[in-house]
């Protein structure tokens, strides 16, 4: 089981960002990386996550399973969005049980989209 | 090359169904069965692409290329979404040209997120 946590580190969150400054997106990029990364997440800063009228935003995706694009983050979001992202990489579909998931997740999901290939099934 | 056009079955467009009526997505979905489906490109009930604050709500996927999920969709949309998803199957990576995307495509993308497997390599 694994997951990839795309992070979107072109994201200015909808304001205009004064010059100098780093974009909401990276700062959101760094406090993942500075925190506990979880066993089999692996943090993948991507351009952009065409969802900026809702940044900061991220992505989980895994081989087999449902991807999920969440919006409307900050760094200060980061430990959730780890534990967010171990729960998931710990199933094989992608579906992690509702009252599981932190409320970020339950509240800010911007899209879910079924697996390109579907989950292999696993011996008895 | 090939996509798949999941639609979301069971949208409301965040309005109340009244009792009897078809559901706003499932009209969507019968009018892109109606209409000419492109070669290429196979479509999908799901029952949720959780995205329903901006329904209706389509997503396109296929090995190894991007996905893409647009939002704020009615059934008279059906010609526009079937040319935008043959465009995107005929891509290897699911990049369409700007240009060449139907403009609901341009205003009402929700999210993207990159392929689970990147594109293949193609010979020269």
């Amino acid at each position: 089981m694994a997951a990839k946590l795309h992070v979107c580190m072109t994201c200015r969150a909808g304001l205009p960002l004064p010059e100098g400054e780093v974009p909401p997106g990276a700062r959101l990029h760094a406090a993942l990386l500075a925190a506990d990364v979880p066993v089999g997440v692996e943090i993948v800063p991507v351009e952009c996550l065409s969802a900026c009228s809702q940044g900061c935003s991220v992505a989980l995706t895994g081989a087999g399973k449902w991807s999920y694009v969440y919006g409307r983050l900050t760094d200060l979001d980061a430990p959730d969005i780890l534990a967010g992202a171990a729960a998931y990489a710990a199933t094989p579909d992608g579906l992690v049980p509702w009252r599981e998931r932190p409320v970020i997740f339950r509240k800010q999901s911007l899209a879910r989209i079924p697996p390109t290939i579907p989950p292999q099934e696993t011996a008895p």
